[in-house]
């Protein structure tokens, strides 16, 4: 698409490397494109008006998340490369709590015409690695300058015959499970925007979510009710599939296991750590309802249960730590 | 996914307006998925992790376009309404620019804590309204505040079992046709920018491109060797095409005619129409190559000739007007 003007600069940028202006977005697309890798789900990649993606059971999942500096992201802290993964693993997650398999990403990036190259190409590597992991691929996208640099990406994924795990189907009697890690990546942020730059595991998975992608598509297989990626934190998230199935849910604390780094920098900065645990969000785990007669394999942890009623509870009560994210307020 | 801050405001805006701080992201999106509506091809729409959209054949197309305020739109040349026709036209454009017929929108929206929740509810009806006319649907979307107005839209699509039309595959001895307008769009942009809101005809096809979507799948069943969508300038796109095909091509310009609106508004400006019709992108007309033998259906004019070589000449000849657009230069 065309654009209105918005005179670019040429040629280097004040930091001495080339600006996205001085080489121009085709220029750009034809760098990143030639970094790219591609699974057996991508029929088509980047370069035409349109990618074709493999939809084998005749149906395709999609799902929307977008990143904006300063918001999501600071680049003084997370690396094009970290933020190229964290972009894919929020849309990766949403595709996998459906109970589907990720096939591809499409990426639109604004950024300053002064920003460097290598920050995109970088981040292309990282949105790239994370699709990797799951055999997904990244197979077009766009780009235009922006004074805000922003990441917008959708994923698409395969259902493989199943109906979608959705938020509304928990019935009171399920037990409520949870793959993946809670709190490590809000325990990441706070240490960071304290000053810090360790504990290591913490700050590393608010870098990097370590998402339990295939804990999805097991879930649906073995019958899971319901299921939500925990993005925004888990009593938040919970509560959309508590309103979603009209059903209260009880989450149990001793469900959780504060590991020792957490623990101790949670004591250093004066927080609960439950905090973290239970409202804090970008960890990308998964949270199921099972039928009670379902053998969890290893990767679920029981954490709760669904019963009658409405609202998210622990251990019985109401919660009074912070609540959830709302991206406005 | 949750944010590191950014304290909102509440309440009303500046203008009186309820901004989307005071109504909140959840309360934003119920608002706005309520005036939507779903076609068939929407399997699930929005409100769980991902939305599910039938992909008949078993592949689905996928791309995605961004427009950002002040590049893209101006707020005060097009209503929301307006931006959301055209975002969803630019990306159901390139859909039908591979013989695919679209089926579903995502939308990722980036906006001012302080933007009317109205601006945000009338985008979406814009980009239903234009999908709708093709029978797709918007099935999902983000939203996240940031200082710059941004809208990411990625469509899918289906290819009904044809192949996809490339940008590769003209060969010489090809007819080159098109389907919809060129230069309209450009000249309404020109028209405004000098301060003018008439020709109406020529500043609504730049607030919402009149896009020959049938015209796509239209060709691949008439065989078209290669089809782009022309976004950034009939010249330019053609570009795309020669390149990828290996082969020149030849616009006649007693291929376009020139209406009359148009050719009073060049001589008001001091331009020359044919560098709006030859290099003005925005209208998502579609340009197809042709096997001399296929009988051309009304909707498809010829307007050149494929023939061994390189690049794209007008009437045999180098074109010395501007070149399309590039998006950081």
């Amino acid at each position: 698409m065309s654009e209105h003007g918005g005179a670019g600069q040429h040629g280097r940028n004040a930091r001495g490397g080339v600006g996205v202006s001085g080489i121009g977005e085709f220029g750009l697309i034809g760098k990143i494109t030639a970094r790219l890798s591609y699974g057996p789900t991508t029929l088509l990649g980047p370069g035409d008006d349109a990618a074709v993606v493999a939809a084998p059971d005749g149906r395709v999942a999609a799902s929307t998340d977008v990143l904006v500096d300063g918001r999501h992201f600071r680049r003084d802290w997370s690396s094009a490369r970290d933020v190229g993964h964290r972009a894919a693993a929020a849309n990766l997650a949403d595709i996998a709590a459906m109970g589907a398999t990720p096939t591809a990403l499409l990426v639109a990036l604004c950024m300053p015409a002064d920003l460097d190259t290598a920050w995109a190409e970088e981040l292309a590597d990282g949105l790239s690695a994370e699709a990797a992991t799951v055999g997904a691929s990244v197979v077009g996208g766009d780009m235009s300058a922006s004074p805000t640099l922003t990441v917008a990406v959708t994923a698409l994924g395969d259902l493989a015959g199943r109906p979608p795990v959705l938020r509304s189907g928990a019935r009171p009697g399920d037990v409520l499970a949870l793959a993946g890690r809670t709190g490590f990546a809000a325990a990441g942020l706070t240490v960071l925007n304290r000053g810090f730059r360790t504990p290591r595991l913490l700050v590393e998975a608010y870098r990097r979510p370590q998402v339990p992608y295939q804990a999805g598509p097991q879930a649906a297989q073995l019958g899971a009710t319901s299921m939500i990626d925990v993005s925004d934190g888990l009593l938040a998230d919970l509560g959309h599939v508590s309103a979603a199935s009209g059903v209260a849910i009880d989450v149990r604390r001793d469900g959780f296991e504060v590991p020792r780094q957490m623990a101790d920098a949670a004591q250093a900065l004066g927080v609960d750590p439950y905090t973290w645990v239970l409202a804090g969000g970008d960890d990308h785990a998964l949270a199921a309802t099972f039928p009670p007669a379902v053998v969890l394999p290893s990767g679920w942890r029981p954490i709760g249960l669904v019963t009658d009623g409405a609202g998210v509870t622990v251990d019985g009560s109401a919660y009074d730590g912070p609540a959830g994210w709302d991206h406005f307020r």
